[in-house]
């Protein structure tokens, strides 16, 4: 096979058929990795407001979904913390726990969920500019740290693509492919990308009901970003990365 | 590297650093391949209804994103046409042609859009079973070939998910890869899946708005799949599944 050829088998399910799925970590016995990543004890924490997000948001998903579009070019209005909340349960938030599985508002295979969402602030109400992580299982940030730079490291991250850093907030997401791996050995990778699309397509519509855009990039430096989350590469690693700002 | 590891590099940006752009099919001058496949023009084709969506439909966006599940059984109620016609332009429709590339009601590394809708068809109003081709560009649904028997074999090709032959209509995607691979060469493939869960992602909420639900299915026998759709499995070959059916 030359490289298209292989790239392009890894984009097929034809490897389930050459997988011993009684061999799998889950299989074996293994214990199911946690859901999130486990955070210190003494992590700063910072509470995040939650609304009835019906009565906050009454938007028709047909406009959403009509208006939704590449939006790279933002407003100076922050976003507020509760929008920013919105959008984190939209995207990520646990709608029930069961065993070790947690149900989120978007789908994944065997329901394993095997990303976390980082967030690079700028221009949120009430946050310094800095590096959050979201915590699900209590609905938080947890920050990571503070950084006074943090835009222009983001927008070298992406290659230049300026609006990056010029946004309020601009998700990043890891994965952590273990958590599908346990339960499907070599078959777990090309459903790690299919559900980050998942994860992005609700931050889309979410975003044009919030009055607010986004624009999806899948463009950037790994190595550097990696290094910019604190994230080891192996592990756990950048996949996709999405600015949000009013508009 | 072992498997495990050249999986995940597959998941990361890595390769981007590696690929000499200025060699691409679009930066040597190669046209742009079509932006959907062409058909024969006395293939059998079928009007959709096209609606004022947003008069149709009025969901709230929240609700759609609380209520969205895994959802595998359905009821006996046949899906409307205009039903069908409406989860085809959430999906896939087209907002707009600028020159060689079709913006959708979904987005699309570089806009670049490598994929094709198949439907099998067993409950919907005015349809007889079989398989069906949306064609976006004209809104309309081409008639592969009608089958009675066709869902026993897409319930084979599940490796026995019998909801996948129990719905309304199974949506079959599949994907064109050299559409993504013109423009951004070995760096295609990654992208390629992240957009196929947008597109899902836009299945599920849609089917919540209609009181319709869906479960999507990475895991099918991919050659026998490939076959069931009359496609090469080279050059186009399906990518994700999603049966469709009334809750």
């Amino acid at each position: 096979m030359n490289e298209i050829e292989r790239n392009r088998y890894f984009l097929k399910d034809s490897i389930r058929k050459r997988i011993d799925f009684s061999k799998t970590p889950q299989s074996m016995g293994v214990a199911a990795p946690p859901f999130e990543k486990p955070w210190p004890e003494d992590a700063e924490m910072i509470d995040l407001p939650v609304l009835d997000w019906a009565e906050m948001v009454d938007v028709n998903i047909v406009s959403c979904i009509r208006n939704r579009k590449s939006r790279r070019s933002y407003t100076d209005r922050p976003l507020k913390l509760e929008e920013l909340s919105f959008l984190l349960w939209a995207t990520q938030g646990i709608r029930m726990v069961a065993g070790y599985s947690a149900f989120r508002t978007v789908p994944s295979a065997g329901c394993r969920h095997t990303f976390e969402t980082y967030l690079a602030v700028f221009n949120v109400e009430g946050l310094e500019e800095g590096l959050y992580r979201y915590i699900p299982s209590v609905h938080r940030l947890l920050v990571e740290y503070l950084d006074d730079n943090l835009s222009q490291r983001i927008v070298e991250a992406s290659f230049h693509q300026r609006f990056t850093g010029e946004s309020a907030v601009t998700f990043i997401w890891t994965t952590i492919p273990y958590r599908m791996e346990w339960r499907y050995g070599l078959a777990a990778h090309r459903v790690i990308l299919i559900d980050a699309g998942h994860v992005c397509q609700n931050l889309y519509l979410a975003c044009e009901a919030i009055g607010a855009g986004t624009c999806a990039v899948a463009a950037y430096d790994q190595e550097y970003l990696d290094e910019v989350l604190g994230v080891d590469g192996v592990d756990e690693f950048t996949i996709y990365m999405a600015p949000v700002g009013k508009v």
